[in-house]
Parts: C-alpha cells; structure tokens; sequence
C-alpha cells in the first residue's frame, strides 16, 4: 500500500494529546510507541492485574490496545477540528497473548471522508519473540467540526 | 429460543470459580450478577479510570465485559472437566457508553460440542434508564478433558 | 425492541421497486416475502446451481439473500430520496444450509441518521422444520440525498 | 509472512476437484486462477445477473468468491481425507464492485489443526486498474477424517 499523507500537519500533536487524555489507557499503563499517518503503534507492559486465569493478558486487555491502535490511526489521518468514534471491529484472538509486552499496530487500508477502514495486529513479545495473538478490521468515524474535547 | 439445559450439575460453581480466578475482572471492578446455563450478565460500575477522552466508559472496558460474558455463557453449557478460549468476536458500538453503570448480557445462540456461539449486548445504565450501547457476536471453543486451572 | 415508525409513508413501494432492480436476485430466485419498517424477510427456493459441493444451498448464497434482508430492513427506515449501501457484515454459518427453502430475516436493531445496524437470521426450512443456519450483523449507511437509481 | 507447505503433496488436485464440484461457483462463471499452498486466487467476468441495482457487482456475488477463496486457501494446508467447513466471515466493502471483472485474494494468516484464520481481498478490475473494494477475515474448521464427497 502506497504511504498516506496526512491531511492536518499537526496530527502528531492533535493525536498525542488525545491519547494522554483517555484514563483508562493510562490506568493499564499502554504508551504509544509510533505514530505516522495512518500508522499507530500502542505497547503495553505485562502486570499480573491484566491478566485472566491462566496468567495471560487478558483477551479483553488485548482488544482495549488493538482499539486504541486502530482509532488513532485513523484519526492520524482526519482533519483538524474534528473527533473519531469507534463503529465495530472484528478480532480474532489465534494465540494466547502470552509474554511480557504486547506490542498493538494498526494501519489505515482505506481512508474515506465518513468512513475509515483500519487492519489492526497485537504481537505477545518474549525477548526477540514476537507471536501474532490478535488480528482484527475496525472501523472508525469522522466527525467534522466537532474537536476531541 | 428454547432453554438450555447445563451438561454439568455443577456447573455455576465452575463458573464463578473461573471468573473469580481473573485478575483483569477484580481490577476494573466487574461483577457476575447473573448466571443460568447459557445466559451470564456481568455488571461494571463507573470509576474515572475505565474511561476515554470523553468521560464515558472505554469501548475497550465495554468489550472487556462483553467478552467476558459471553465466554462464561458459553462455559456455563460447557462439560466437567473442560475449558473456553475466544475465538474471536465482532461488536458493534452502538452509543456512547454514557452512564453510572454497565450491564452486559450473553446469551448461548448455538451451542456445539466444539464451537459455540453467542449472542451479547451491553446496557449503559443511568437510573432507570438503559441504552443499549454494543451488540456482539462471540464464537468461543470448548477444549475438552482440560482442566481451567 | 419497540416497533420502528417509518418516516417516509411510501417506504414500502421504493423498497420494493428497488429490489426488483436487482438482477442478482433475480438471478437465483429470491423473492421478498415480508416488508414493515425496519423487518424484511427474503425466500429463496432450492436449485441445483446454488449448492456447494454437499448439495446444500452455497454459503455465498445463504450470504447474499441475509445481505439483501438487511439492506432492505434499513432503507425501509431512510428518508425520501436516500439510498443504501452496506458497509460491513459478520456472519456466523452455524449449521448447514440444508432444505427446500431459505428463509432470511433481517430487523433493525439500532437505527440512526447515518449508519444503521441490522440483526439477521437465515432457516433453512425442510417442511414444517426450521433450523437456524446463519446469525449476523450487518451495518448500512444512508445516503442523503441520493436517489436509489 | 513465511510462506507455508502443504502438508498433502496432492493438495492441489483435491483443491481443485472440490471447486469443480461447487454448482454454484459455476452458475456464476467463478474460475480458480492461483493456487499455492494457503493461497488461492478466484476470478469472475462481468455478466448483468451478478449486479445490484445500479449495474454492480452484488456485495453478495463479491462475497461468495471471498468466502470460496479463503475457504480453498484454508483447505490447501490440511490434510488428506479431512473437508472444510466456514465457521465465519466478517467483510467490509470499501468501494462498489464497479469493473468488467473481479480479482479475489486469500491467504492463510493462522493455520491450526482446528481452525484456520484466512486474510481476504477483492479487487474491482477495469483494464489495468485496481480498486480495492472488498477486505475480510474469515474463519474455517477442519473436519479432519472426513472426506470431501
């Protein structure tokens, strides 16, 4: 896929304040590792409090930073002045999400003006180890002329 | 749709043993306050912490629920002796998740000796008043002769 | 649910008039048994040429009749002068297509100015038995102003 | 991604002899133009029965050669005297099915001894034009010991 340009040259700024003003991602203590136009990364740390039964990160836990991901790749690529909502995702969990950090990347495969398609990945990492646990579609809304505040 | 009938006699202590055994669940506060075999609801209160940008409960939060439930529906139909994994599910955010609880409800659609799938919605409740704010499909897998421990 | 008011009194002739534009559904035979706002249900009988290599209907084909359903439970519910286009569908084939007939149901779960969800079930029905075949979601978005012609 | 090996040397003859035996694939004139272990191509021309009401290809045509090609994708890996089944699909139509023929991609993103998770793609094709207009992920079961006859 050809790079996407970002329509608002602030993005950065606009996308990382955004991200430092959701509490539940720093409740769990997710940071943003990259961010491009239509291309977002969100790590996460192992805690035993983010865990299911059998010590591994929870499928929930994995989903909160695939969305996240997913949501500000997308808004990486909206206008200035305007705010994104989650409409659905689809996520397969194929391993468990076993390791000390997971590593969450989403990637705009189809831009719109209402409408924004985003693939999303979650690796489980164990030193060089990195296991796909998580692949999913989401989609996102723009809503022009309303500021993310 | 017709009752269900639980394989397993005991299966709501199976059950509620599981879920008490997830850290995730305890650290946001989550609590099973329904169980019949095939039906679970999982209720969440409003702390600060579980929100976005916003104000309003995380979709992540919301899925964590979701996920939850219909995992613990499908359980509850599920042998002695068995375990459920997610296989993957697909949720619909319907409305912003806006009030001083939620209320997620699963319901077994098809039971299966290896793939079940379930039906799930969540409530943004406030007062008397309930929003629906996510529809889901969840399909989970039943691993027979292996013990949740 | 409550029941769905439509908003255009001549919901009923453009849903119709715009199905029967439709040389795929023409094509395979379905035909459109029931029309209120927001709940359509589609019929298809069986033929040779629909089947996999079972000798049961195609899943594209039990595919594409819950697709219409849903498309056409929500432009039942659009404005004047609007038209439809599906977004995105999850569907779960939980049992095999197999009988004399397909029966596809589709009812507006969350309707809204621009997108709107839809439930869907596909029976296949062999005499008086119906057996549930196909459970999905399926998201539309109206276009404003845009004749469906 | 590492490309995969088939584990049955003769999983392209049993690939193929399934497809030829799907009436519905050729009612619609779908043909099987690449095939590689947890890869399949499907290509379909135009004809006027295949379209929606604007003279498009109908999402559901798009969707049963998507669904066909991850379901062959998936079937390519497993192994001999097993069948395939399609547990679920989600796909997202990003743009109308608007070119004189379609180019359906899948490729296995997790293969398992149970179940499979397939990536899958349709693009529109005008000349030498390419319009992404359909993504999805889907999911197949091995029936493993059951032959597909």
């Amino acid at each position: 896929m050809q790079p996407l340009t970002a329509q608002d040259p602030a993005f950065a700024a606009r996308v990382r304040d955004s991200f430092d003003r959701q509490p539940a991602m720093a409740h769990i203590g997710a940071r943003m590792s990259r961010l491009e136009p239509g291309l977002v990364e969100i790590e996460l740390g192992y805690r035993p409090e983010l865990t299911q039964q059998h010590g591994f990160f929870h499928g929930g836990i994995t989903t909160m930073i695939a969305d996240s991901a997913a949501g500000y790749a997308a808004y990486s690529t909206f206008p200035a002045g305007s705010s994104v909502l989650t409409v659905e995702f689809k996520m397969s969990l194929v391993a468990p999400a076993k390791g000390n950090h997971l590593l969450s990347r989403a990637t705009v495969i189809k831009p719109g003006r209402t409408l924004t398609l985003c693939d999303v990945e979650v690796y489980a990492c164990q030193g060089a180890d990195r296991t796909l646990c998580l692949k999913g579609l989401e989609t996102l809304i723009c809503l022009h002329g309303k500021e993310d505040r």
